[in-house]
């Protein structure tokens, strides 16, 4: 597709235009390969004011951002996505060039096909096709989008977010346009994420050799104790909208590369996705006084939580919730399951911005070799947005 | 002391000056040091035929031994040592040089002064005094002594007693001359010790992403039960002259730095002490059952039992035990534990050969910085020695 061809159409381009085009610019993070330039001219030439915030930390790469809004009235609804992919992996074994937008067989190709070019090209198109159907909107439209959620995330949403806060932007709600559908598009809506808490624990011996063990404390039995304690009693039995918060060990380490040395000390990590039964301070506290009564006098151990970013939350199902609900019924027939699983997303941050949902792509091959999406999907979560939009801006 | 001291004397060196002179040949694993020299010299002129076989190996260093002997006829009683010492470590953390022999406030200083020249001295000096006082033995007095017992331990006493056998010599008993008194001279004679058995278990997951537990299949629960198996019940209770089998996990590895992945592989490492309830063999088979009883169908594991060298031995308390035991008695004042305790010793090789028992000096210091052994310990022990040696031969 032409330059022109996105600048001055007689019709909007559609979806899968957007798509291929987005997918063509190779913006492996922290690059931004011309992804961004692209939403801006579109953007920009829809009547959007475009910024292009750059973020800087030492000791990570420079990343390029954009908001753009089009109103200042509220409601605004905004909606939040990344346009940096995964690297490809190995090129070489991709069916289709990664940076292509090829289509095959009904299916688009390429990296972030899913995750989540093809999502940003849905709800961009949906956009273009609701002004030119509806004119400017009673209220406005915004789109947040991070060239670095893939990466360190450091200069990304968080940034992103904090920039527009200080400039008094205010939203009202979001669509984070992330592939949420394990299967097939309307499987799943997510209104939430369980928290992440990681831990460390050290179990103190005292070295020795192993044909005098009374001259030596052992570390691993006293692992052994901790850990099967921890996984003994299951931490809840899940909530309204959560499953039960679950432990795993990570990792659990001794290095001692001699046979007849008994170690001095053993060290275990967990990571735990609890649901809002829990804050990281007290899930750490209740893991704490388990871990303290495993050990009693016979244990000496110590615990370091690492500092958690990723709480429980909860988009409480509501009219919008409805509204975005409603949309995929109408469009697939199904009814979306509202979930919480799986693992984290810059819905965390956004979530103290507004009410935020996230519905996307199906995901199933995303970060894999021949990443794709159903051209018919493109086209279906398009008229989803654009019933969103619709429903939104109707109310 | 010089040369003409040892080499000479009017009457035989002390088992002080021989402890000194040989500290004073620096022979840390696997240098020779001129401490096999100073043995050869002496025992040479003492009359003994001495040999001096180097024994090599692809991958290891050559290693020097001796093996000398006076008379050919039964009964032969042999002693056994190594000259070789491991490393003095930090040498600035020790108060007397490591290689100075220095003695002060009563006690003989360096490395090597308890494990073991001090014992070899000691026995040597008995020797010596033996034989100006008795004439030739009516048997053999023989000194089976390797530079290589601290190191890899491959080009040392295996070798030698093969070497002796392919010649040929045959002995009636052994006495190890290892440091075997946990604190006071007259503690402990070993009479044998336990066997020692190393073991690999691997538990075998499916790699995974933590928040997508059902999707992975985490080996850290099954490593905790397969080990929490093996410690719950003991192998056994012990036996007449053999204090319980032991086993201590010595290392648990899995190697994840990932907080947010599920590995797919856990590693541990444990080691036994085993006493004569078991062969390495039996012992294998009983842990692989108890492994397979507590794994059932839900933990996949494999585990890798490494080649054992160190079977349980005993040599049975006879007559040369009590010869052994009355002499320490009539120094010391004390009757000796009969014991099967510690670490491998160069007797589990030996003991193919003739019944081996070991008894030397104090060995609470051997292997730390200023290792040390009290000077009137070493003149106790050469009364002992010359004890055993007047009642062995006076049979």
């Amino acid at each position: 597709m032409s330059d022109t061809a996105l600048s001055g159409p007689a019709t909007p381009p559609d979806a899968l235009a957007l798509a291929q085009a987005l997918i063509r610019c190779p913006s492996v993070t922290p690059e931004e390969g011309g992804a961004l330039d692209l939403l801006a001219r579109v953007l920009g030439d829809a009547g959007f004011a475009v910024e292009r915030p750059v973020f800087s930390e030492a000791g990570t790469p420079d990343i390029q951002n954009l908001y753009a809004r089009l109103g200042t009235a509220a409601p605004c609804l905004v909606f939040a996505g990344h346009t940096d992919v995964v690297p490809p992996g190995d090129a070489g074994s991709w069916r289709h060039d990664p940076f292509g937008g090829e289509v095959a067989d009904g299916m688009l190709y390429g990296r972030g096909a899913a995750d989540m070019k093809g999502g940003i090209a849905c709800w961009l198109a949906a956009t273009l096709a609701h002004l030119r159907a509806h004119g400017r909107p009673a209220g406005s439209i915004a789109f947040l989008i991070t060239g670095d959620e893939e990466g360190p995330a450091v200069n990304g949403t968080v940034k992103l977010l904090d920039w527009a806060r200080a400039r008094g932007e205010r939203f009202d709600h979001c669509v984070l346009g992330e592939p949420t559908n394990p299967a097939a598009l309307g499987d799943m809506i997510k209104i939430g994420r369980r928290g992440s808490l990681t831990g460390r624990i050290t179990v103190h011996g005292r070295q020795g050799h192993v044909a005098y063990p009374h001259r030596a404390e052992n570390p691993i039995p006293g692992m052994l104790r901790l850990a099967a304690a921890l996984l003994a009693e299951p931490l809840d039995t899940g909530t309204a909208h959560f499953d039960a918060s679950n432990l795993e060990f990570t990792t659990l380490d001794v290095g001692n590369p001699s046979t007849n040395v008994i170690p001095a000390e053993a060290r275990a990590t967990f990571n735990i996705r609890f649901n809002d039964t829990w804050t990281a301070e007290t899930l750490g506290a209740e893991i704490r006084a388990r871990l303290e009564r495993a050990a009693g006098n016979a244990v000496r151990f110590s615990l370091d939580l690492l500092p958690s970013n990723s709480p429980a939350f909860l988009t409480q199902p509501d009219a919008f919730v409805d509204l975005v609900s409603d949309a995929i019924l109408a469009e697939t027939g199904r009814r979306p399951a509202l979930s919480t699983t799986g693992g984290t997303s810059d819905a965390r941050f956004i979530k103290d911005a507004c009410p935020v949902i996230e519905f996307g792509l199906v995901g199933e091959t995303m970060h894999q070799v021949d990443e794709c999406v159903a051209v018919a999907d493109l086209e279906r979560l398009t008229a989803i947005y654009r019933r969103v939009l619709a429903a939104y801006f109707a109310r």
